[in-house]
């Protein structure tokens, strides 16, 4: 019994309440991010990268970073996903799998590659962008597949950055862009908040 | 006959290849961006705006400043999805249907108001990250609610934020954040290019 799309798109919730009892599985863990990278990126950089906190040790640091949110250790597990800088320099590696498999040919593997450099070197705003917009579209894609498993999901931005890069050992170039708390719900959530009429929000020209 | 949300995943594409017979109309549109909207915001901001490109004209004005790429004036639609800036300007009224609705009471609501100006006043990087962040989400949204009713869609970067600003009216704190091109796929499109091991994107402590 699977929900169509748009079902779980309108009933995600940002969950507040998780039940403490109930943890997930690495393999769990695992199809989710692997689900998460199946989000798009420009010129296929993947570059993201998902700290899974699980263990009451770790949960315990990212919540004394993350201004004392309880669901962070209520939560089964708490994703940072950062985004990455300088992505141009690694884009060779991410898009190697897609010319192993006969996709993408060299050829145009590095035609890519020269024209991300000639677009990020040298433009940190443009490496930001790109590190917050990958890192979105991975999260979003984790929230609708942990939403499709029957669980529920807790975005926050509400994080000191430096923390837990510190904290958790991320390098210079990873930006965690948002933490997405994952597990079953405890009763008493917020439904969906009601959003602005889509006429607010949306022109067609 | 609806697919499991991971198949949706799964099978999404990056189309390039649009089938330019093909238009959907008005309430298409809106209902693909009033699901977009569902996405989450920091605070419920709903700092976004859609600007749906659907005439002829406008598609070739969009084209000229997205280094003349096809898909543009191919597909049905293309959306110009912008995050905006300031968006603690404008969560008291983002927040007023909820309010209106019972989900939070007016208290919760001003706190939210002076959380929010107090991490976004005088902090345009955290401004600017929201804007990508919120506008990636929702296009991210977007794309798989597309996919759900047998749509494809192009995710683009490769435009000139300036130039498309000018051509769009854009104000000054509408940040163009994605092209998404929506519409119906022609032959030959790549398949979902292959990703990196999950193990390589993963830490789990």
């Amino acid at each position: 019994m699977t929900s169509p799309i748009n079902t779980i798109i309108e009933q995600r919730i940002s969950a507040n309440l998780f039940d403490p009892t109930k943890a997930l599985s690495a393999a769990q863990i695992k199809e989710l991010v692997r689900l998460a990278t199946c989000a798009p990126t420009a010129f296929n950089f993947q570059n993201w990268k998902f700290i899974a906190v699980q263990s009451t040790e770790a949960k315990e640091r990212l919540k004394a970073v993350s201004y004392g949110q309880q669901k962070i250790v209520d939560a089964a597990v708490t994703f940072i996903v950062c985004g990455t800088l300088e992505a141009h320099k690694t884009l060779a590696k991410a898009l190697k799998p897609s010319v192993d498999a006969g996709v993408l040919d060299q050829a145009i593997c590095d035609s890519w590659v020269a024209m991300a450099a000639g677009g990020h070197e040298n433009n940190p705003e443009s490496q930001r962008d790109e590190a917050i917009r990958s890192a979105s579209m991975g999260a979003m894609t984790l929230m609708l597949a942990a939403q499709g498993m029957g669980l529920v999901t807790g975005p926050m931005i509400g994080f000191v950055p430096a923390d837990v890069s510190r904290e958790f050992k991320l390098s210079a170039n990873d930006i965690p862009a948002m933490l997405v708390a994952v597990g079953y719900a405890a009763p008493g959530n917020w439904p969906q908040k009601p959003r602005l009429p889509v006429d607010d929000v949306l022109t067609i020209v």
